[in-house]
């Protein structure tokens, strides 16, 4: 089965509030349109940088709605889908999936902590019987760092095993390069991504499918500089020495509060910078160097222009 | 302010499902019925035993709803109404609010692991805000041990600060019982619950409010007979040391299955047995432990009758 959804240059896209922690479908439109079209093969809606789990189901419905009411194919969107609740995340993944989305990422449910694999089985087994969807195309959210729970090998490999068709890869956030290639070795017919783009041309050399990243919402055009430099064979490593560098430098500041301020001060729009909680404002000196890194970036040319 | 929630016991009340994993309704209504007349002075619905993160926003109002509507007295339940998004926990704290429940129990968002002090304040602040009701109770659910974010007491006291009459308690699922005693003497204009009825005579002792645990679903009249000794000073360290010989038998188990296991034989009632994913049916083995204690149980007059 080819996949849908592209492989490659993923942004986890950013999700733009007005004041009143409503999400903003107009900047968030474009930013999604601005990413397909500055290097991204698709873009990861709801992710956690999305702060998908800070929004409503039918938030993250109308916000899909939005985006393809724009014109935007379809299969370059994937959806984070999960939820706490089981009857949630079958909503999200059956409205997405009907859609034609390119797939829907599923974090594993971390509200009980210590679930067994047994259990995190049968949810998964749950939502794709519920979803009763052919065309659902899911991918495995493993990020054990945020959510506790592992998605071991096993279980990916049975859930397999019972839907061939359906189970179409897996974004590995472990930020452990030995894990990510082992899952691109163990399962050469998923779409492995890794959860950042330090990691991109490690992941092709090994055979799997790209990056889902955060810091992509600044940094796409230079990571598919790197896609296209290895798919043509043009010694690739330098432009990924200066991709890494930009991750490396957002590092000691809260990711998304941080991406957010940036685009708030170069869009000059004042829904960027709404953060819901728990979420809370960068202080003075992370602004400062939020700042410093968006000077760099746009002597790159790699952020969107305020009349975008 | 005198709380509208009475202190003393307090079943974390469990949730049946039928085979569809739909919210049984009869069987749920019945047995908070049962626990408020066998030794509980109020109960909790949807808290972590009661599954509440694993239900949709329409399950928890409708279940509370169906409650309600048997003619339980609104302020005798406490009502989960935590949710990781929080345009979610205000429709649900709005919601029982405007039933007049004793009160809501609010776990912080923890779908981002690192949160700050900030980000928890602002959480609650605007959740508070947000649902705009001068009858709210709230009470914090402090469980690090599953949320992986504390509360601290900085929080509590400045949101107890700037709502004075709507800041109503805390529980303290930690099962450290210094961070008990802190919070009862340190918040004493608090009804402070540990979550645990092994504490339940400490917390008393230490000017607390109760307890409200998940295995007060079947041990709620003993640890009742420990509050009426108490209150008559009548040497209760005999039957809070039972208790705690009950609770403890239940240590190796996984507790929500095990009681709803116990629940579903003791009544004959296939509802109980039905866990919804991410929880996994007990092994054969624990399944035989979960049977002798519910004979000791049974033979202490604990357990309802399957005809109750």
């Amino acid at each position: 089965m080819a996949p849908r959804l592209p492989s490659g240059v993923l942004a986890a896209g950013l999700t733009p509030l007005h004041a009143d922690l409503s999400l903003a479908h107009e900047p968030f439109v474009d930013h999604t349109r601005w990413l397909l079209n500055h290097g991204c093969d698709a873009v990861l809606l709801f992710g956690t940088t999305g702060e998908g789990l800070s929004l409503s189901v039918p938030e993250r419905r109308k916000g899909l709605d939005a985006v393809l009411a724009s014109g935007v194919p379809a299969n370059r969107l994937l959806v984070g889908t999960g939820a706490s609740a089981l009857p949630d995340a079958v909503e999200l993944t059956r409205e997405a999936t009907r859609q034609g989305v390119g797939g829907v990422l599923v974090l594993p449910p971390f509200h009980f902590r210590q679930i067994s694999t047994e259990g995190l089985f049968r949810f998964y087994d749950r939502l794709i019987q519920a979803v009763g969807e052919p065309d659902l195309r899911l991918y495995f959210y493993h990020f054990p760092e945020l959510s506790g729970v592992p998605i071991p090998f096993s279980v990916i490999e049975e859930l397999r095993g019972a839907y061939p068709d359906q189970i179409a890869g897996v974004k590995d956030s472990s930020a452990e390069w030995d894990h990510t290639e082992a899952l691109c070795h163990h399962f050469p017919e998923l779409q492995v991504f890794s959860g950042t783009e330090r990691l991109l041309l490690h992941v092709l050399e090994a055979g799997g499918a790209g990056c889902i990243s955060a810091t992509a919402n600044v940094t796409a055009a230079r990571a598919a500089q790197v896609l296209r430099r290895w798919r043509e064979d043009e010694a690739p490593g330098a432009v990924q020495e200066t991709l890494s560098e930009f991750r490396t430098a957002f590092a000691p500041l809260p990711t998304i509060p941080a991406l957010k301020f940036l685009l708030s001060r170069r869009l000059d729009t004042p829904d960027w910078a709404t953060l819901r909680p728990p979420l809370a404002p960068l202080a003075d000196a992370e602004k400062e160097t939020v700042l410093e890194i968006a000077d760099r970036l746009a002597g790159e040319g790699l952020l969107p222009a305020p009349d975008a």
